[in-house]
């Protein structure tokens, strides 16, 4: 196993401690916790968002805190859940009184400790409520998950509910929204290679040197097939259909779409998927109003990619739009 | 090879377009041409930034083309120089009548490609100026070079002549700058594994499981030592010391840093590194005023880092620190 680290058993905090030296002006460590805050929080009044999960997806979730988006982030260990207490954590460093949202991916584990965490806050009279993000349509039911999986489409609600909450809207509002996006998003990756989880030091699984596989999850779980090399174009063609078909997106409806790495795929490579996306939309009629394209929710040093669309309405769009400022995602106003 | 491409004769003009899809508020493609420039130019008076170099380094260069940093940026096929009457086309999109600054990374068919297109914007009358980055402390002379190699430093080239270009400095100032940037400036990359090359379609080199390259090029060029891998805390302290060395800095100095990913190297292990990098400045008496972190300059899906240290004087540390939007570094004023 090759990776820049001292030891298995500090990566997280000590990465943790470097994001801190990285961005400064966003982000300060909650002391004796996992959870990155805002270094410069509003005093009182906005509902607070809180996401978190294990490590290893960064930018997921520390690079999301900031104006507009997460007040706090919760990280476990390299692909494992946060525990109780360090969510509790979280949630009191985003509570400004006006109550707290959990933007949670859909894994047992994360589901479990993020609700015993709601309850440690309930007792301490801090209002919160849960949006569960499950966009990942390869599979239904798979290792940790009941249900689908939450991946890279939990970005976009970040982005959105982060901006109804930083406009002044209220809990039940907020979750509202969070969750009309969850009911708009649609995502699917696929991987060219495993990656290595440090405390197993070898890869997760393997490929054949012309195999890839179609939905893969973000921690190597196995996905629906192993297919052959297929083209830029067959790819992105693969995902984009099965992604139109579940959300039943018809003419004329307006669009976001997200290609992300899993985090070893070159931009080039995105790049030319974020191109064969564009050529798709035109030719399903569908509005494409806007692209994240980069390294979003990663799975350490995975190559793959994953697309997500979300069906926008006025609403959705005016939030994604909104400005943003934080480390991983910055929507600039002039 | 396993990459998402369709061929790969077409990665470079595939990925252009790509990038117009995913930032069209920063970027449009010069018809017919590899150049990227921005969407929304000033219209006369200030003085242009132009850039390039071979594609493979996303983001550099068409990342850095926007407001506060680049004009254009031409694209070569990957690891290539672009060609003279690709430069010449960048130089004419980022003319607005007060001349272009080139900023070159020392290769030697960069630096003949560029001067042969400054003659063309010469006979035109576009008066230009050139900046040779040679940032790249590990050899004196290498594969495709004479002198250091230009590297991960020439984005704060990018960033503070940008800055100076956008306040509105003359030609000749703005070159000034950022002849005391590269001054200024020392970087030195490793490689924990190979990248490979579409064109050639197997890995550059072989590194062996427990091997890393210290000093590598961002084209895979030799560097100075093979090396068994180290932690964290070696590699970087081992980096930073022969900066320091390099640039003569000394106690009370103010420096900014960049703690690049040279592709599949994951978030974590940059933080871990900007961890150390923060109590070696400490150490060291040095003031570390800006660290940036993540993908800047890379090759391909190569995994390693690089580290760069800029000093800084008063002039510098405001032009770094000035506001830009660009789609790959973003500094934003509240």
């Amino acid at each position: 196993m090759k990776k820049i680290i001292d030891a298995v058993e500090t990566i997280v905090d000590q990465a943790l401690d470097g994001m801190v030296v990285a961005y400064p002006e966003y982000l300060q460590r909650v002391e004796g916790t996992l959870v990155l805050a805002r270094s410069k929080p509003k005093e009182t009044g906005k509902v607070g968002l809180v996401s978190g999960g294990g490590s290893g997806h960064e930018p997921a979730h520390g690079g999301y805190v900031g104006y507009g988006m997460l007040d706090a982030a919760v990280a476990g260990e390299v692909f494992t859940s946060p525990t109780p207490d360090q969510v509790y954590a979280g949630i009191k460093a985003a509570d400004r009184g006006a109550g707290v949202l959990l933007v949670v991916k859909n894994y047992t584990g994360d589901v479990m400790n993020f609700d015993i965490a709601r309850e440690l806050a309930d007792a301490d009279g801090i209002a919160t409520e849960v949006v569960l993000v499950n966009d990942d349509v390869a599979v239904q039911d798979s290792l940790y998950t009941t249900g689908r999986r939450g991946i890279a489409g939990t970005v976009f609600v970040h982005k959105i509910a982060g901006a109804a909450a930083e406009e002044g809207a209220d809990l039940s509002s907020v979750k509202v929204i969070a969750d009309t996006v969850v009911a708009n998003l649609a995502s699917m990756g696929c991987a060219l290679t495993s990656c290595t989880v440090p405390a197993n030091g070898k890869p997760t699984f393997e490929l054949g040197a012309n195999e890839m596989e179609m939905g893969i999850g973000i921690h190597g779980e196995p996905g629906i097939e192993r297919v052959p090399m297929m083209s830029a174009s067959e790819l992105t063609a693969s995902l984009y259909h099965r992604l139109v078909a579940e959300l039943s997106l018809g003419d004329g409806e307006r669009i976001a779409a997200m290609v992300n790495s899993m985090g070893a795929t070159p931009a080039i490579e995105l790049a030319i998927m974020s191109g064969h996306l564009a050529n798709l939309t035109k030719s399903s009629k569908l509005s494409l109003e806007k692209v994240l394209m980069g390294e979003f929710m990663t799975s350490l040093e995975m190559a793959g990619a994953s697309l997500t669309l979300l069906r926008l309405d006025q609403q959705r769009s005016t939030l994604l739009n909104a400005a943003c400022d934080t480390p991983a995602l910055k929507v600039v106003k002039h």
